[in-house]
């Protein structure tokens, strides 16, 4: 084993052990009372792993994709929800790649020891969609800063988030050639910050997620990240890295899927025998493997690509189809093989049902990745 | 339009006035909750729909089964769960078709009316699940009565519900030749009987489903439908009226999913246009309606052949496979069409994909089904 | 039962009886050998069921379209093709519907008594694809009749056929509003006419299908069905009644397949038990078999509604689709039921599997048709 | 590029050059006629990739598994059918593994230069299909040699192989303790021995497949390959190499039905645009594709730790799954993308939908890969 997968059997390691302590009746508790999980967000603090893609002189780990990848997968393999510690490892990327140098120096220690939390990613709205450039949010020029107004959704743990990323546009589009120009990436400081005011959104999944209005929120000039104008292309050069990550929490989903469904299948008995030696309930469940694993094949080429610096985009999204496929086929496998049981919340199944279910949409959904593929991959051309 | 489709029509305009009054907010208030559709209930028990299936000389309407299913196909298509409905209106099918003229008289004009509610049916157990012969709960005779010993899973609505059909063992399956003999079906006055307990399961769905545990109940000797050690084959008697119904209201599911998705579809803007002009978009649910449609077929075949007293085995479990299919297949293609919004309790549809996911398992698996179909219509050997 | 299920009945029996004559080896003789079945059409000339459709004022049966697909769909559940003989039953429609008193004394007589063959129909171009209205042959007036150019495909049977009906443009697309415009229907007597050129195609199917050349083809001024500039219309007309039919063939497939494939799994034996014990082998022929039955009661609601007069098109529709589905999903399970001997020959499965595939794209796509109904039926906007 | 990776792309190269010289039209004709494509084998002889397994010792070029999976998926992205190369450069791997230093010094240099055909590989037998263990040829043990009895079917290419590894019983069930022992493996020279009687079988594909019938066929002793008694394991030995072997042609398959269809789809016009502008044509493309891909990462993976000498059972048979599926879905989808010209031979693309379907089937079912990963990946009790 090289050092590489030494680091990695590490770092999955110390996940293990933090989520021994947060087991499934703690998850099941945060989802029933649809609440942050702080204890366990608390727990990896400690340990600097949110921190693993904050360069070391910033204080972080400076670990890679593919590492960071590994504790996301961890969580959800052991049964938790790696949404928020997701937010906290990746949201910081466009700081760290289009940041100033004074504004790294000024948050990323914090990110990276967990003090201060960037969960927040404001790009969504009602009206734009998946048609992120369609924005409607603008943030006006002022003397000493910009003056925000609009509306966000599905923004996710506004309510336990220091900071939040949001891009605004800052030249109206009638005023500029492409409808991706003039938009720009700010970093608000929530707790300074007024005239932001929530909706939480009841949902299915317990991702806390909002509504976000935004009323003349002033905020300062140095908030802009990176140049005025170019805040689209910032978000996308994140959008690889953050399709990866989804597709390892989709892989851990869809092992612990695997892992329960195959064992409730051996041990529980109908019929006189254990119902994993039905064909109809064994196969499904060894499909759901077999997609799982391929899924995890993709998600790996798609991190070293990343992590070596190489063009990814294709690996990323059919990464994130497939994990995402795959594991909500297993959420769907275990879900039946429990019979009544996963249903009911003390089996875990219903909850990680839901809420691997979501990765079918976001944080893109499958039918733009299939865009993307028949577009830019295989050269056919748009259809939309 | 003869004067069947005259009365169905008519039913049907019932339920869609009642409905108009408990709209969407209602049934999503009643799910946060997790509480029992008192009011809609009690709105219902007022128009006699309740006593559908009970013959008018014991106060009821007389209707047939298809006629019922048009009203809880209403119930589902208009956004609501026609879950506490289907029991009131089914499960005094085991008392009309083999209790006593007594009994009959006893029971039914309450049940009819909707003052005496019969809403829980106890079979299930956790260590036999579809493998109803092994249960464990036992029956003995003593010289008034019998004393009940044992445990029942899944049990809805018991909180709501007066009386219960409980099936038990009545002679030990040593003492019997086959393991279908012996077991003897009671109806229970739960406001008379001591020694039951209720430990109510948290589900994915609202269905008020409880453990029960029976202690020492005495019930009198009354209390047994029909011959003693007869119940199993009363109980069987009773399961295709029930898939039938059940595919109604999977059937009311899938319109309104494909209603939903379609209007979504054609409203909801982005990139300019609305998203239904995406065939991604638009032929998952012109095929997930179609399907619908193939199942409603097969829901009246089957219903048709039940009311005109001939065999519908066969009928019976294919409209319940395919409309439960159909209706699953309609909810994932509303929830992926309506993309983040789909997951907001506002939009409904998350609510509704809950719970039509569990026709996939009950009141019979899918697996089951195609065994039933695999053996008993197109004559392959047993399979497990 | 009433009198039209007992002539159904005997339309089946009498078809059974032929087909008994017709068994498996004649047909894989046919498809070796790729050629036409001339004495299975020759025995059922002598019935007079060529003639199902055609009035009885004119020498056919009169009967309707559900009873003409008992027919069709028998040959097939015998093993057999039905395409000729659909061709014979349906193409005449035209004539029928739109033909002058003349014409329909001089040609249906014939048709029905199997002595004229009319069993090409010349629609399909290679530049139109599934666009009819953009075909490029021309039928240009002179003075005693039209002169025709162009070049037609997947022109089936024209080698035996004395009639070909033929689409072709008499007034030039820019000339009219609308692209529907224009276009006429012509009857031509393959074997008077001159100038007509096939080549014919080699395919997976054993339908000697053909592309044709047109070069100044002279035709009477009397070959014109119905008025000049109509054609579109007309052709439109047959369509439903075409995917009626076309279902029924799907269904009789589909039924051949799953009874090929349950006997099979049930009497061979592999690990000392027949295959069909495995769920992996019974549980996808089951669900086949509940798929055609679902296609075959839509098929009957689409065939009850055409011979009641009524709309139809989104059932004719549906059922195609549905049959088309079902037919195929149970040629690929019979395949991969038997095994190294679906792939043989003398199973006559790959035969059926290779034959029933076409229905997914012909008459009609898929893709058309989950458009027909998104937009049609469910009221999305067009999406190309 | 390290070396492997330029000798992969040399070898690709090699290929791609000498399947120039043989196109579409080469492999269409010899599909056509049924027939050994003797100039192509011819060709590749010329280059020693027939001996690409053969240690260079023996005169081959002493390659890796995915060394010579490379050639034979780059055969099948050409368009042609690498089916008789992977039968010479894979069957002598028996001889190799367990011959003796004798028996490889004779045979193995002219397997490598190709004047020495080894293609026949005698296992299937019409009563055991998949339990290999029940084949009921046996080789009795005579003074000089054995004599072979029995049948075996599905044994392609003997007419143009001059040996034929066979298995055959050489202790009756009876006597072993397990059915898996008393089964050994020879290697027949078909041009001395007498008694071998061949029946070619038609098939859905030009495999050339015989059912072979041997009659007291005399063969001597030095005929045997290893120990007696040992010959299931020295098969079982070979199936890894050989699933990752077909999972590359089914990979070279798939990209060619993608590369066909994202072609056709994108300068195929109809109604006045390309239909790859519709997403009903474009993502199932797209989505192939993808599957294909990720069926690539586990047959490289499978290959890898082959060549590695470390344990790949589960990763061969997934990468034989995956492939397999993939494969026939792009199959599929070329097909539904081309419409009716799919189905004719001109386009290829019915010859090589005919031929990947085998996949599902030969050389293992997918039933029976889920069965392994089942019960021996996840440890699900055996289901049959």
């Amino acid at each position: 084993m090289n050092d590489r997968a030494e680091l990695r059997k590490d770092l999955r390691g110390l996940i293990d052990r933090i989520c021994a302590d947060y087991p499934d009746a703690y998850w099941r508790e945060v989802d029933e009372a649809r609440r942050y999980p702080e204890e366990f967000v608390d727990a990896l603090t400690g340990t600097g792993c949110l921190g693993a893609l904050v360069p070391e002189e910033y204080g972080g780990l400076g670990l890679g994709l593919g590492d960071a990848s590994v504790l996301l997968e961890g969580i959800n393999a052991n049964g938790g929800n790696a949404g928020p510690v997701h937010a906290q490892l990746y949201t910081m990327g466009s700081v760290l790649r289009h940041g100033s140098e004074e504004q790294k120096r000024r948050y990323l220690p914090g990110i990276a020891s967990g003090e201060l939390r960037l969960q927040a990613f404001g790009v969504t709205e009602p009206t734009a969609g998946t048609d992120t450039t369609s924005i409607r949010t603008t943030a006006r020029r002022t003397d000493d800063g910009y003056v925000v107004n609009g509306q966000k959704v599905f923004i996710s743990r506004v309510q336990h988030s220091d900071l939040m990323l949001l891009l605004a546009r800052t030249t109206p589009r009638e005023e500029v050639t492409r409808k991706s120009e003039g938009l720009s990436l700010f970093l608000l400081d929530l707790r300074e910050v007024e005239g932001v005011e929530l909706r939480p959104l009841r949902t299915m999944v317990n991702h806390e997620t909002n509504e976000v209005f935004l009323s003349d929120v002033r905020i300062p000039a140095d908030a802009l990240i990176g140049e005025e104008g170019k805040g689209f292309r910032y978000v996308l050069d994140g959008m690889n890295a953050e399709r990866i990550l989804i597709a390892s929490e989709c892989i851990g989903d869809g092992r612990w899927f695997v892992e329960r469904a195959s064992r409730y299948a051996s041990e529980r008995e109908v019929f006189g025998r254990p119902i994993g030696k039905n064909q109809g309930v064994q196969f499904p469940i060894a499909r759901a493997h077999v997609h799982v694993e391929a899924a995890d094949l993709m998600r790996w080429k798609a991190a070293d690509l990343f992590d070596a610096g190489q063009p990814c985009g294709a690996e990323a999204n059919m990464a994130k189809m497939l994990a995402a496929d795959a594991s909500w086929e297993a959420a769907d496998v275990a879900l039946q093989t429990h019979g009544g049981y996963g249903f009911t919340a003390e089996y875990d199944i219903e909850r990680k049902f839901r809420e691997t279910r979501l990765y079918q949409v976001a944080p893109i959904s499958t039918n733009l990745i299939l865009s993307y593929v028949g577009e830019h991959v295989l050269g056919m051309p748009r259809s939309f």
